[in-house]
This record gives structure tokens, C-alpha cells and sequence, in this order.
């Protein structure tokens, strides 16, 4: 129970309180923590002297907080929960607390390294059963390790940040043609969010997850399908993947997300030493995809195949460091049914079959279009949890 | 001329004056300038006013500096130029020289994002006659567009870091198995450093590069070629990469490279036009990779397919914004000989052919190996200009 205005029952109550940066008209990136429909000025905060984080909340983005490590995280969380729960700071903390229609979230973390995954079966299934009709849908090597690749750091976008509709080289019968992407798609994807370093020659456990992973954010991994088609032998995407990568504005704690994790998919065949975890979690998010206003999809992140605990294994396991920010993303989600998936090339089933949206029919996007994907999961104490959303509208080709 | 002993005649004379970062005795990194063998300490420089920068070469790395455009940058070279030339600044400067034997160099930018291309028609083909014998050598999109992909820019090194061998999954007849890599190997590349941004959603033409890029460094981009051939398909190169990548200490200015633009091999079938550079210009860039202390190849750069105009072009068509500190390397640089290829799964042509490496027989890296690369080019004036080296040390898996 929290005495904020609006905040009990609603998905961003006090068992929630994921961390955003925002400012006010244009004034100085703060860090916040949403409640109902407000935001926490916790730059303001620590000033106070309400809640002590060693200076990090005054900072612009969160990366010096994340880099505190776990004990600070919750420490944080806990004294969090009781200004915002216990009356007697309610004089204190109430003149800290903005309306969200006030406010201009900005991108939370600053993004050192972007790493993408391809975690899902039914989603490698059905893009190899669309790319490569009467072959096996997974590659050998699929089920022996998490597939993943560096997409561009820079161009990651907060959410609500307008997509430009990219121009590249396609392949057609008259040889590669240049000009604006025409098969321009989403990926709905889960994002960590790295809060602790490891050293170069580390590796990181299994089961040192939750040391380093700060928490969650919603990705769109918008993909020009006829650039990435044409570019990505041998070397995989590059432009057709890198013009934009937009993610939520709230980072979700994974203290938050305690009583979200359930058993993965069990693996067969069974997995080599360093990317066996015990117990094999997943977490129960459920996404939905609006496009235009129309939800298309309800993606289960929890049928991924690969967890995020395996793949934070698997980045490091040739000694790779991490830095605060480090941000990898888990792969489009889709779940076994054709409502389940979690980009538009599933949808269409590589554009074949146009799907309605609105009045209009669509295979890919068009000009104008808007995708909002958003997600819930079950929080702690019964309550269900909201994880933002991550927005995106398709501008034209300059 | 200039007046600092030594310096005339060596390969770091005046006419060439590459940027780095520096420190003594563990203190705090400053920006330096080599000449001959002795550092300018910069930042003392700015702080005597003796150099103006707005402050940006008193910062720990380039990047505050690079940004400033090119310019500044001219402003900069011919303002030292002439305080290490005309006697009459001899007082002041000797003071601000150190000499290198007491310098540790550090890595001089902070790495934005680091993309790296593939841009030898030479390595490209022989690669493509390793893996796929009797096919056609190279892809059908190779010679459309400059093929890429993103590293990891975390794990790029400043040369002398020793290099752990990474360990990961390779295939087998038994399968997936885990270990050491048994493949270890370099990639002799030159690295292009960009300075100024570019918008999210613009375009950088080819005829704009110069504008944007500072400067060269030398890249090692280590590759374990087992984890490689396992985890590549579909997304690309992962793990077989993301280890480690060496970049030399001094940053070259591309002011000091203007006599080393020659003509670029002709591109046949024609390029389309956001790809078309007039004048098509590579740089005459000789590397020299040595083995423990044997040169075991001297691979031209002048024989590029793929100019760096073209790759940074082509990097930007789809709207990626360029960011203060990404580094594109070229890919590895192989010319047409078996002494002028830029790595040893070319050199020992698939590991099938040892070479001779001092009084042992080697295909790919063993513990303890030291692998350096170093590169000259024309100068200005008529002179020989160096563009320092990469060099690293290969330690046992962990």
C-alpha cells in the first residue's frame, strides 16, 4: 500500500517501480522512478538526503548507479518503498513526485555495448521454415549455443523517438537496386541491462546473473528485411538492422521481477558445462504488439528457449568484458501460434499472407504506421507489473 | 626540419606527428604527439598556452579533440609544426618533451561503436577457396557493397595488452565440444577513427569522409577461426571475435597521410552511386606482420577493394548516426601473394601448410606467441612516415 495518489492497483504500483531518466522543459536529465501515474525526482531526492545512493541518482543517466552493484540496488529499492509507503514521508516526498503527462522521458542508460540474441525456437523455426522451405528449421549449431551478434550501440533510441525508413541495396532481378527498405519489420525482443563490469579474460557464471544484470527493458529491434536479405552473407545483419534499435524508458529492477521467473523449455539435446543453470528460468513476461492501435500479437517471453542467465554465459565465456550499460537483447519473441509472434515477417508469413490491420491490410510497414509493444508480468504480493512500452513511428526515406 | 634531437630522418619526423595518450609513473593519461623518439606532452602545452584547443588536449583520451572537425585539426598540426620547427620556441617545448623509453601508452580514444569491414578481394577470395573449394570465391553481393559487421567495442585493446586465449564451443565429430581455441589467429587491418558526428537519419557521401575521419590506427582484430566456423551461421561472428582487438597507440591524422592516397583498384561491375568516389582513392599503406620477431608478410593496403570513402558511405546510407570515437577497420588486408596475406589461416592456407616461424612449424598461434604489426606510407615532403605498431602476446586460456 502506498499513499501516492492513483498508485494502488495500478501496474506501476510500489511493487514495481522501475527507474527512468526525464526532464521538464528542457531543463536537466534527471533520474526518476515512476509510481502510478507520477515520477519519483530522485535527483532531488538524494539531495534531500531522502534516500543516499553515493551521488549517483543526481547523475544524468543511470549508469553510475547500476555500476553500484546489487546490495546498493536493493538497499535503494527498500528505502524507496518506504517513502513511498510509510504516511509519515508522505510531507517529504510528495512535492518530489511530477506528473508523467509533465515530462519528457529520455533514454535511461548510456549504451556501451549492444548485443543481440536469436533465442527463440518457434521464432528461428518459422524464419527458417519461411527462408528455407523443405530444409530443417534450425541450423546445427542452434540448440548447442545461444546464436547472438554486436548490433550499433549508437543508434539505440528511447522509446516515442521517430524511425526514419531506412535506404539501402536490395537485391532484384536486374541486380542490387538502392533505395528506401520496402520490407521494413519489427522485432519485439526483451533487453538486460548490465549493471556490473567483469574484467577482460573473465567469465561470468550462470549463476552470477543477478550480480550483474541491473534489470529489464522492452526492445524493438526494427529490421529493413530486404537490406539484411541481400548484406548478411557471411558476415550477418548489418545495415538492415542498425539505422534504429528503440527501447522502453522504464528500466524494470529485477527485484521487481522476483516472482516472474518460471521454468524454460527444457533443452534437448542437453547443454555443455558452462551453460547449464540450475534451475533453468525463464521469465513470465507476456508482451502484446499495437500496430496502429490494433493489438496483432501476444508474444510469450516465456517460451524462450535460451535464458538470459545462458546467454550472459555464453557473452562472456571467451573472456569477453562487460561494462555498466552493456544492454543484449533476447531475440524476437514468438510462441508457438501465429498470434504469438513477435515480428511482422512471421505475421505475414515472409509476406504472403497480408494480415488486417485497421480497414488496410499490411505485410510490412508503411509510412505513418505507429508499433507500441508493451508487457506485463506477475509482481510481487499477487500484484501484476507493467514494463513501460516501447513506441516507434515509421517516418519516410529522406 | 625541426629542432628535436634525433627526430629528422626518423619515421616519426615532423611530417608525421601522430596523436596518443600517455602517462608516467602510473599518473594520471595525458595527450601526447610523437617526434622521433620523445613525447610532446600536450596537455602540458595547452595548459602553457603554448597550443590552443579549447581545452580538449588536456582531456584523457582524443575524443574531446577529434571532435572539434577538421579545422581545428589543421589549426592544431600547423601550430606544432611550428613550435617543433622554428628554434625560437626551443625553450619552451624541450621542457614538454619526454622521452617514450618512460612513457606506458594508453588507448587513445574512447570507442564509440567499432564496425569491421571486408574489404580485400584478395582475402575475401582466398577465404571463400579455403571453405568452399570449387565454388565461386566470392558472394554474389561482394562486389556491390562493402560487406560489415559490428564488434564488439569493449574488448578493443591498446597495443602491448597480452591477449588471453579464448576458450568456447567448436565443433567436432562428436559434437559440440568446449575448450581453448585451437585456431587462434590475427587479422592485419587499418583502422579508421571518426571524429565528427552525424545527425541520426542523415547520410555521409564518400566526398564528406575527411570531414568526419581524424585519423588511422593499426588493428590486430584476433580471431579464434574453431569458435568462428561453429557459432557464425546465421548471424556472423561472435564470440570468435569479441575476445580482443588490438589497435596501435598513435592515432596517425589523415593531414599526415595526404601524399599516400594513390588510385584504388577499378571496381568492376560498376558501384551504385551513393558508392561512387571520384577521385576512387586508396592509401598506399605497407604492413609488415612479424612472427615472434619474423616478418612473415608484408600486406598492401593500396590493393583495397573497397576504399575507405566507400565504407563510410556505405555505413551511413541507411541513416546510422556517426558518433565521436567509432572505429572502422578495413577488414583484413591480404594482397595477391602468399607473402602480402594479412592472416594465418591464409598463410598456412587452412592450416594445411605450416610456415616456418623461427626453428618451429606453425599454422595457427601457440601460448606465448607475439604477433606485431607495423605499417609505413609516403610522407609529405618525399619523407617515409610510420604509423607506429600493434603487437600482442598470446597468454593461456584462463
Amino acid at each position: 500500500m502506498t499513499w501516492v495518489t492513483g498508485a494502488d492497483g495500478s501496474p506501476y504500483g510500489v511493487t514495481n517501480l522501475p527507474y527512468g531518466v526525464f526532464r521538464r522543459n528542457g531543463g536537466p536529465s534527471r533520474i526518476g522512478v515512476r509510481i502510478g501515474s507520477w515520477v519519483f525526482d530522485l535527483a532531488a531526492a538524494e539531495a534531500a538526503e531522502l534516500v543516499l545512493a553515493a551521488g549517483t541518482l543526481c547523475r544524468p543517466v543511470l549508469n553510475d548507479f547500476m555500476a553500484l552493484g546489487r546490495p546498493q540496488w536493493t538497499a535503494v529499492r527498500q528505502r524507496l518503498t518506504e517513502l513511498l509507503t510509510d504516511p509519515a514521508h508522505r510531507a517529504a516526498v510528495e512535492p518530489l513526485l511530477v506528473p508523467l503527462a509533465d515530462v519528457e522521458l529520455l533514454l535511461p542508460i548510456e549504451v556501451a555495448d549492444y548485443v543481440d540474441f536469436y533465442s527463440s525456437e518457434h521464432h528461428a523455426a518459422n524464419v527458417g521454415q519461411i527462408f528455407r522451405p523443405g530444409q530443417p528449421p534450425l541450423l546445427p549449431n542452434w540448440k548447442h549455443l545461444p546464436i547472438g551478434y554486436h548490433g550499433r550501440a549508437g543508434t539505440v533510441v528511447v522509446s516515442g523517438t521517430p524511425v526514419t525508413r531506412p535506404t539501402g541495396q536490395r537485391a532484384s532481378a536486374e541486380g542490387p537496386v538502392t533505395g528506401p527498405s520496402v520490407r521494413l519489420d519489427i522485432e519485439a525482443e526483451v533487453g538486460f541491462v548490465v549493471g556490473v563490469p567483469s574484467a577482460l579474460g573473465d567469465r561470468v557464471s550462470v549463476d552470477d546473473f543477478a550480480e550483474h544484470v541491473f534489470g529489464v527493458v522492452l526492445v524493438n529491434d526494427w529490421s529493413a528485411r530486404d537490406i539484411q536479405a541481400w548484406e548478411y552473407q557471411p558476415l550477418g545483419p548489418f545495415l538492415g538492422k542498425s539505422f534504429a534499435t528503440s527501447v522502453s524508458a522504464w528500466v524494470t529492477p529485477l527485484d521487481a521481477l522476483s516472482d516472474a521467473f518460471v521454468p524454460a523449455p527444457d533443452q534437448d539435446p542437453p547443454v555443455v558445462d558452462y551453460l547449464r543453470d540450475v534451475p533453468h528460468l525463464g521469465l513470465d513476461l507476456r508482451l502484446a504488439v499495437e500496430w496502429n492501435g490494433d493489438q496483432v500479437s501476444e508474444p510469450p517471453f516465456a517460451t524462450m528457449y535460451w535464458t538470459p542467465a545462458q546467454q550472459l554465459a555464453h557473452l562472456t565465456v571467451n573472456g569477453a568484458s562487460l561494462r555498466t550499460g552493456d544492454l543484449y537483447a533476447s531475440g524476437t519473441v514468438s510462441g508457438p501460434d501465429r498470434g504469438q509472434v513477435g515480428s511482422f515477417l512471421e505475421l505475414s508469413w515472409g509476406g504472403a499472407e497480408p494480415v488486417k490491420v485497421g480497414d488496410e491490410s499490411r505485410t510490412f510497414l508503411n509510412d505513418g504506421d505507429t508499433v507500441t509493444i508493451t508487457a506485463t508480468a506477475p509482481g510481487p504480493d499477487g500484484t501484476t507489473i507493467a514494463l513501460g512500452e516501447v513506441s516507434g513511428t515509421v517516418r519516410p526515406a529522406r
